[in-house]
């Protein structure tokens, strides 16, 4: 069997990534502060890095603190240098091609995003404006199909979950591959991996033509999961909301399988937007699913989101346990009711410009304590106020857990302070209590110390 | 869940293949003796079937005993309608794209065969002759590449194996995918099936541009070995000396999974011909593999090669057991040597002419009473001779077990007789007790009775 | 400038056609009487010699006697040898791609017709089994595109035409390529190439995806005639009847342009066709067109025309005189006919099976002295009888003039008697000496002497 | 025949193009001062106005004043709506493929200038800004082609050549086809068509996969000369500075056929980057070739350049009288010193990164009386600053006589004024004298009144 190691290994640009100008390769190499250099590594590392089991950046950080990456300056074109680079990546020596595309999307996003849109779209709001910075990324990622029937389906679900809903994720992914579904995650393994295979072997037995498995990153969140080397479209956008808005724009359903506090704050982001007034007559399906044995999850999560948003916010989704087939046949017409409406409102099929998403959504979400400790988790505003505050509250929470500057602030300064609205600060607790209990929080549980501390206000 | 029951369809052709002059639609339509309907029908059964876990022809044909084809003379184009067929061969009542080419290719296999070979090649040899036939009913089905390195592995294995095994065969065709190889089966579910969907996710990894998923049937052996739908290249050969002979011409190296006799069988055939003196120094990698646990298997077999055929002929095989790294990494390894002789030889890329397939192995033997009778199990003749008796014995039982007019021969007459050498039987009877054992046959094991009867002469 | 020359050459096949069995190199090489050599030699000679301004046989195949074409035995393909090649099908010491690919369309087409066809079909009538053949030829060729609406014009003509009837041949073909229609002719110059360029150019413009160019030819008449490589479909039939029923099946309209005899032989030949009853409604749109200042031609042979077959054979055709876009729109509102013909009654849109082509039509016939005489130039008969007849005639004429064995024939024997009813021998006297006056005739005009003698009788 | 009249239609774009923004649609829509609607309504109005004969931008835009052109703003895709469109861009009502094409490609240019150009490249100087835009106007148009070896030969001249010079360009088109060179030109008839159609003919012969036939445009010249169809990549650079630095940085040789003074002001842009001497060793094919007739356009040129800019100005470029197959044999010659000396380099093959471009040659000339007046055509300054004074003189005489603020400016002031030395004034006005009794300039040669008057100083 193979012995973990390192690789040292030169890697050329696909043909058409290869056409950098000698400003842009100096951009790459640049480690001063306005530089690039520091976030290409990191996620290039984080490319490499392939079916890795560290989930914490900065276990995956400290394990390759001797990785390297270099841009040969030619002008014939770029040429990557890896150094010490993580041996999973490559067969007999040979990088995977999967994962060399992967590296130059990633240097192409990067790019393109610090070069190119910081002056765009004069005269809109700040809010139409990030709406249009996310179409352009993707545009400039040849991440739209104009023209092509919504098939788009977004998979969301834990990256660390058990074998049992792995292969059932699997299934799923199997049954919408039959139908021709293209998948849509954000990169890692568990749910954003499982279903992308399944739909893999589906679209070979249905000769599917450019079989689409679209992953969806940021830099934040790339170190701890390593896309799929079958994702065959990278895109990493700049911040973790506009991940998401992509996620929303560009799919045109979603199927929510077990995770973690991460995945219910991908389910109240979703939440959040559909019961906005404006999006109440956009079919957007939304279907939560895993296999027997893991229906607590789900019974969980319902529970608080009709607790405390309200049961009327349950009618915007569907709980199918155990039966991937009957998931891929609602999915169907949901997509079926999905094309009508933008045949009727002349919505495009490549990017949902009509969905109204909040400006709160938006804004990048800085979970620090200051910011934590003045979310507002109270009754007596919009039900899709209380979802983005409540969405705030899990993604501090999951900061705090995985990801390097919030276990760090923690680590600093003890548990972020929460206060809100007694009875929605008790179901905010069962419900992480229920997570711990359900061992879906990435944690060691025996040792667990919540990473926030409840203030009833 | 899906309830098993029977569906009515039209299936129009694909493109490529939708050119038939009226009068090969009349042959296909033709219910008489020489007509080609009943082969036609029996065949496109067996591809509809697909993923079924009926293993007996009989058991097929009657469970669709109500299934019908109809060939709808159109001038526009041929339209296959399908009358009670089975329905895992749809989605949402749509044939799967993979079976729709199946059972065109069916088509244009029976056609060719039946109009356009009978008077080819005047002024060869028989065996020329039939080398000629294979030749050209592969280059028919545009399965040969000329120009492409050899990476064509054949996986040969039971259908019918264990969940460990199987998921075995599927890290081994992930690793031989990671390494851009072709796989070649020979249909059906198991050994057929794993190495296929393992490499399907390589494949995908690697970006590979049209990967090949080839399997070779025959129409004897179709019905109970449905092709899995991942085959991208179906060739039903006329006999089964045909489809062994495209096996060994067309592929480039063999990986042999546990089985049960007629795997045995098809190591016979193989080291037959490494063996004949002519193909002395043809490199051909032959690797038989299994998971941990598995290892009993190719025991028997090695024993059984050893003390019949002798020792020298295992220097023909290697066995690895549970590392499908290394099993790749040989193969890798083994195609470099065929690539390197091909050219020093000047032999093709693309079909093997230059290995000798004795007469003996490639007229079709009909394992009837007489014939198994006949059979010649002694010492004292050319090794690849010996090899060749052996294998038909094998042949025979497998006949007996699994074909159709085999087992109602059995039915009618009694077991098979076999005679020769002594220790020859004994070992036979070994090898066929210790398959019997480890449940390697398709047998009811508790009431099993064996169809053949060791005579010692 | 350059000098002609000679050139020695290697030519590899295209991949698609490197899959020879030893068995068919051999063939290729046999310099037997059955052997396939001398016909392939006389091929490849006139594939090699484009552009060429010789137009009879004798004087290409007295030029390049010297050429050579060797087959190198390799397993891994085979290897053209050629040996004092024509330098026009180079550039710069390298053969032109086109001529490349004809070379071996050439090889194909000589060995599939020696093998394959000669015991196809049993149990059709000689007369279908002759179009069986000629499907089968095109199939194998890869001319047949299913599903595609009809679009393919047969342009036929003079290949030594004037200047500006050359340069109208190509303005006709440019509009017919604006319309995305492809183009067929018989191969080599004059109204055979025009067509085709101006297709290109207008192609480009529309950016037609896969233009075809189908040069349809046949071994007695490619020597005079080499096919312009732009032609990207060349397919050799056996003889000279079948490539006019190729064209007549796969053809869906016809547009002819000035040419000399053998133009209006195949006038005749399409006539004798569209006049049989069975054929009466079958919609065939057939347009004779040329540039202001070349209407003498059509005006004679239409006189010719009514004179013998009657007027009413003149409402098979349309005469369209110096308008390209006339011919193009006309054309265009003709296919649609045939495209409604086609569907209602269910025929095909690659294959024209309905149209009856009369036995008469589709044996060879050898223009010999004695065929010649026995000709009925006669009324009393079918209108396509007659036609048939007269075809003859024209067709023996035309040999006299420009096909090898016909004009040594001439030289042994003296010129062709030909009887017949004695207006109709007056009307075809006066088109051959009409076509003499226009100097249609490829013949020294000067010291002109008919190949053929009118015997009233 | 077609009479001329004006169309109207609805366009759609293609797929590739079809990914607006409402933002972006908006601004295509702006009639205001900052909007795109004026420039982009001219650009198309040029693009439709194929194959005109008119080459005054003001004749033109006259002729079509009722046209019009509506962006209709559905989310589904973008809506071109023509109003009063010319109808040469038809056929039978429907756009050709290649102008539909040029349409969207002229919104892709319009907007991916207007939008995100102006703040990039920041930290460098103007010069290497300039040549930064060039190269991403290039790349967001997809003209790169890294990895492919240098082949795309530029051909400058006239638009309104005489016959037998057009017939020429198509000769040399075809020679440089027939060697696989792609072809570049600044779009419209004459010397910009004919080697295009040439190359037409020749790719289709040899088989060219995706052969290149590059219009490179800008705004004020458009009108004038509208894109052949033919053209299949069309790029519109904001001015014509930015067009020729783009023709020289992607193109790897270039032809010079007979034109006139624009053509003249081609070849002395082009010289006098040559002679810069940071351009000393850089190889640069420079072939100018006409027809047998044609000699004295080149020997005007040649000797307007040895008497001013020196004589070893000459040794940059060759003259070839009549010999196309020479010109393109010469070429290859020079293409294979431009690969080796890129490989030696380290210079990409698809953009010229290493030839410095002198400011003067990259700024904007706007050519009216004042800059035209301070020009300074003296000795005793570089011989390339020399060459860049001597292009600008030209400049502003083309933009006089052709373009629409140029010839308005001549009306209301009076012809330019221009000064320099005794005996380069002298060569200029020998210069332009000859251009007019050759009949070079376009303007009625009766009545011509030179736009310039020449003051020496």
């Amino acid at each position: 069997m193979i012995t973990e190691h390192f690789v040292n290994a030169s890697v050329t640009p696909l043909e058409s990534l290869d056409t950098l100008s000698p400003h842009e390769v100096a951009k790459l190499q640049d480690i001063s502060q306005g530089g690039l250099y520091h976030l290409f590594r990191q996620c290039c590392l984080a490319v490499l890095n392939t079916g890795s089991e560290l989930d914490s950046t900065r276990k995956v950080l400290n394990k390759f603190r001797e990785f390297d990456i270099r841009i040969t300056h030619k002008h014939r074109g770029v040429q990557l240098e890896l150094i010490n680079a993580p041996a999973s990546a490559f067969v007999d020596g040979e990088i995977i091609q999967g994962i060399r595309e992967h590296l130059f999307t990633v240097l192409r996003d990067l790019l393109y995003v610090g070069d190119e849109l910081d002056q765009c779209c004069d005269g809109l709001t700040d809010s139409e404006r990030i709406t249009n910075i996310v179409f352009q990324i993707l545009r400039h990622a040849s991440a739209m199909r104009p023209h092509v029937k919504p098939n788009l389906v977004v998979c969301w679900g834990g990256h660390s979950i058990k074998r049992g809903e792995y292969d059932y994720t699997k299934k799923v992914g199997y049954e919408l591959g039959l139908r021709r579904f293209d998948i849509c995650t954000g990169c890692g393994p568990g749910a954003m991996k499982g279903p992308m295979k399944g739909a893999t072997i589906a679209h070979a037995k249905q000769r599917k033509d450019n079989p689409r498995y679209i992953g969806l990153t940021e830099p934040g969140i790339i170190a701890a999961e390593s896309p799929n080397p079958i994702v065959n479209e990278l895109v990493t956008l700049p911040d973790i909301e506009k991940r998401l808005e992509a996620f929303v724009r560009l799919g045109h359903g979603i199927i929510v399988f077990p995770g973690g506090a991460g995945t219910a704050e991908e389910i109240l982001y979703m939440l959040g937007i559909l019961l906005h007034p404006k999006n109440q007559h956009i079919p957007f399906p939304l279907i939560f699913t895993g296999p027997a044995g893991s229906e607590a999850y789900f019974e969980t999560v319902d529970r608080f989101i009709k607790a405390t948003i309200g049961p009327s916010a349950a009618q915007k989704y569907e709980i199918i346990v155990n039966d991937p087939h009957e998931v891929a046949v609602k999915m169907r017409a949901g997509l079926e009711a999905v094309l009508a409406y933008r045949k009727q409102t002349d919505e495009s099929y490549h990017y949902n410009w009509q969905l109204h998403i909040p400006h709160e959504f938006q804004q990048p979400f800085e979970p620090n304590h200051e910011a934590m400790a003045q979310l507002n988790l109270r009754r007596g505003q919009p039900d899709y106020i209380l979802a983005a505050q409540l969405r705030r509250a899990l993604s501090g929470i999951v900061a705090g857990n995985v990801k390097e500057p919030g276990v760090m602030a923690i680590e600093q300064h003890g548990p972020f302070e929460l206060t809100g609205d007694v009875d929605i600060m008790k179901s905010l607790d069962e419900l992480l209590s229920a997570f711990v209990d359900q061992h879906r929080m990435k944690i060691n549980h025996e040792e667990y110390e919540p990473c926030y501390r409840i203030v009833r206000a």
